[in-house]
């Protein structure tokens, strides 16, 4: 981003940059109804956790990029659930930027699937993604996915697909695994309103599976196709559980939805509907496992205050951070940017025709959050949750819960 | 510190800089008397370990100023008594320096408590804290402590506090863990002499974990607030066994103590003692637990051979290692500087009065070291430890047992 | 190497620099013939592995240097075998060069000891070392060794010593250890030849660990000398099996062998021999172990197609990759550099003369590759393995097996 340190020759032949993405949240969990029956998943009452902390390395000679990200904060410091793996890369690939607004990829990327994992995550509405986003995304893209692709964008469109493999780290966090999974994703998007008070983004992501991670059976030389579990905390790191769905004999996931987002001057509105499909292979000859169907969406809004609204960004394809128009001076009676955003987000991972297996629950989360920028490279955030858990027969929420998170969020990026 | 390599813009907005803390061990230990019936703990003979491997990142705009700060030494490589937990982060934290020698902060930090601790770890006159000092800051402090507070000095004073959190990672080490610590960190510090040739540091620290980690018990919807262990190794972390007193049903835990420190010309002499009490909740009702006393000294003298002798820094309320008048250039007869230090440290987790729990151990060490510095960022020190464990029921030292250590540590601090 | 980020003040006493090593590997194994009666070490069909991602930090202040370089690739992601350790520091050392053309050095480094190791990795002819190189190098070298030690070059020779103790992390790998390993290494390397057309390179390799680890005995207050394992994987590093000897009751183990290599014009040849010893304590009064001998060997040719050939590194007493006369650039007929290599390759830690423990298994490859240059900080490898595993009692080839493999690499070097 702009205010990066940069170091370049003066023939522009190479540079040399190192960022950050400082993403430090606190805050926990308040009035939970009766669990009726269910003690797991207990929701920590004030906690802390490290969400980000990348520090960007970019290595540029001509037209070749080396970007290598170790980040010191996601799972290292708490996964959700409980599990604590070892990724502590975000990004390590090489790029070629040869062919104009065209980037081409190999290596450890993020590839973006879905307008809201298209944002920079320095410039969320809220503190986390829809529910929804983060299953899609996670299913063969997410951070540090080994991926071979690229993506090309124009002022009124953008598009991107990707092959895309292992994520960092897989595996040695299960050194059973034999093949690494093998799968692919695709985004277009679209503006077709491009005014000054009003922009209009319309897209379509698609992602799958291909191949889930082969996973070899001690003692045997074959192995399971078993794709772990599709899971998402109730839209806040701090280690409580969500909805979790575990997938086992799978042949291919796939997900796919459309992308909607309308800016009228400071004011901004999204949603997105996401379709997952799992199949299933069979685990004996003449044995059905059925497929199972799960979904989600989300609505959010969003208004700025002070600042200038957020505004269209086509080299994501997605709708970036207000911009601070007067950094904070409270002698000069300057305040920075604030906005107000609001969501309604579900994601549903039960599948009721497919028995109890499959059954991930259903979560349904209401948020409302205050976003102060003191100038560009600060932020701190504050978002309130109401998390309506569903009745699943293999989820925490066995009978259905419902609680309330209040956290904050300090975040600094260069 | 002077010498870290440091970019800024013309106009003084932004400044990039990148330090580093490399302090790397070697040695071990020798002469053990009888163990005596006990047979862990075993003290290696010859061993290596990296102490501090810091690369100190640190982005600046304006007032605000970014730090991260990864350290690759530290428990990845060893920790005292064998448990390789997994912190790689020394401090991670968001500062505001908008007000005159005054600095609040947010996020992972080493609040400073005690006079050892304000010290940088460049500077210490032995290669360990004496272990007091080391029990106690890590009570509620220590390195990548979850920290929301400030600090201000002038010439004559130093005043801190911080509310305090986890340490980074400790959800990740205990997957368990419900609600996190909660604390706070109080120092004041004074210099009522401060003239060429004399210096008097007067202080008094405190620190407290309000509410110790609760930690969930498998199958119930309940936890316990066990804070884990107080433990030290004896002032060399090669992964011997020292003192060790673990603490259940803890309600609280709190320190306090005052410093003392006089400077006259080249010639140091400080003192610190702190007394441990442990509060502890009852775990059954009408059961009584009984609370724990823990207490700790040290006296330790400095004399600079060559160079200029040790100063006190207004700005940590602390004092620093030796000016290099003279950089090490043989041929022009040129040495460096040249220090000996000397150090008597009683850290006592015995509590006669409380039963066998509780019992940590007692430990006297009576230490000598060299340190030689050939430029001002380059360090040799060399240390030997006279180690003396007195009896406990539940340390290694179960009948008492005495050994010498000897080891030296390279450093080098831009 | 040339084109690194580095800013030095303008009086020349202080440099800071940060470089980048970024291979990242994918690929897989096939036509397996069959297993014949043993079913563990399944090779992947297709993986990806982050083979080295090394941020080389360095600090210099006139004669003195400290370099800290972390890494986030090799055994983070995948260990050969499966087991993950916890290694990411590739370097952390201080040096003195104030001496001509000698570095001396302490702290986790590289001791280089074989013409292949003493390449740099950026310059492999093949992906891999030898199996027999990397046998021997890790015998008590190896990246991120503890080393005390110096290096001195001159145009014709390069001699090099070093001490040597743990690897960085080992007593967090395995929180048992007593005490450190201790051992050295030695190598010369001369010139004979060096004329325009033709380099001939001579030299002689020693290592050795002079006594193993100390691990100690749960409940005792001794310990063993269990070296652990001799293992290398079949020349690609995605997680198979290939020969791997288990080593107990070690005294000491030690190897040698000399080294050639041949230039003429852009032709290089090269081959190297090395016997491996095992010397082993007796268990029990009155019970002999043997003693084991292993070897291994390879001959690697290389010619360049385009670009200027490999040429000889006398700071590093070995050959360096090809050089980029022209850089890729379609538009103007510049293809980069493109280079041939093939190897045969034998490592052999079967002793048949000592009986079923210490047969570790007969490994011999014959490899092909190309490499592709498009600038001189970019490259591309694609390699072909043919893998024949001999028969061993204790490894997973059992039976004996053979295997192909085909694997590519995507390189940076900063």
């Amino acid at each position: 981003p702009n205010g990066r340190p940069t170091f370049s020759t003066d023939d522009g032949a190479y540079a040399f940059s190192v960022g950050l993405a400082f993403h430090e949240d606190f805050g926990g969990f308040f009035g939970q109804g009766a669990p009726r029956g269910n003690e797991t998943g207990r929701p920590p009452g004030f906690t802390q956790n490290t969400r980000r902390m990348r520090l960007f390395f970019s290595w540029r000679y001509k037209d070749w990029v080396a970007n290598v990200t170790p980040d010191f904060g996601g799972s290292n410091e708490m996964a959700a659930g409980g599990s604590a793996t070892a990724q502590y890369l975000y990004e390590a690939n090489l790029n070629y930027a040869g062919f104009k607004n065209t980037v081409l990829t190999v290596g450890y990327f993020q590839p973006r699937v879905t307008e809201e994992d298209s944002e920079s995550s320095n410039d969320f509405m809220m503190m986390e993604r829809p529910g929804i986003t983060d299953v899609v995304r996670k299913i063969a893209a997410g951070d540090a996915r080994f991926s071979v692709g690229g993506m090309h964008f124009d002022k009124r469109w953008w598009i991107g697909a990707y092959f895309t493999g292992q994520s960092y780290g897989a595996r040695a966090a299960n050194t059973a695994t034999i093949n690494s999974q093998t799968g692919g994703t695709f985004r277009f998007a679209g503006r077709p309103v491009a005014t000054k008070n009003v922009d209009v983004h319309m897209g379509v992501s698609a992602i799958s599976a291909f191949h889930p991670t082969l996973v070899g059976v001690a003692g045997t030389n074959s192995g399971n196709y078993n794709y772990g579990t599709l899971s998402e905390p109730p839209e806040l790191n701090f280690g409580a559980n969500g909805v979790a769905a575990t997938l086992n004999n799978v042949s291919d996931i796939w997900a796919a939805g459309p992308e909607l987002g309308i800016r009228y001057k400071d004011f901004l509105i999204k949603s997105e509907y996401y379709h997952i499909g799992v199949d299933r292979s069979h685990s004996t000859p003449g044995t059905y496992l059925p497929s199972y169907n799960f979904q989600g969406y989300y609505v959010a809004g969003n208004y700025t205050l002070f600042g200038q609204g957020r505004r269209y960004n086509f080299r994501e394809g997605a709708f970036s951070a207000p911009g601070v128009l007067n950094e904070f001076n409270p002698a000069a009676g300057q305040w920075g940017a604030l906005e107000l955003s609001g969501r309604w987000s579900v994601t549903d991972l039960n599948d009721k025709g497919a028995g109890t297996t499959g059954m991930g629950g259903r979560e349904t989360i209401w948020s409302g959050g205050l976003n102060w920028y003191p100038n560009r490279h600060f932020r701190v955030m504050v978002d309130y949750n109401r998390i309506l858990l569903s009745h699943s027969p293999t989820s925490w929420a066995t009978h259905g819960r419902d609680l309330n998170s209040f956290a904050a969020r300090i975040q600094a990026a260069f």
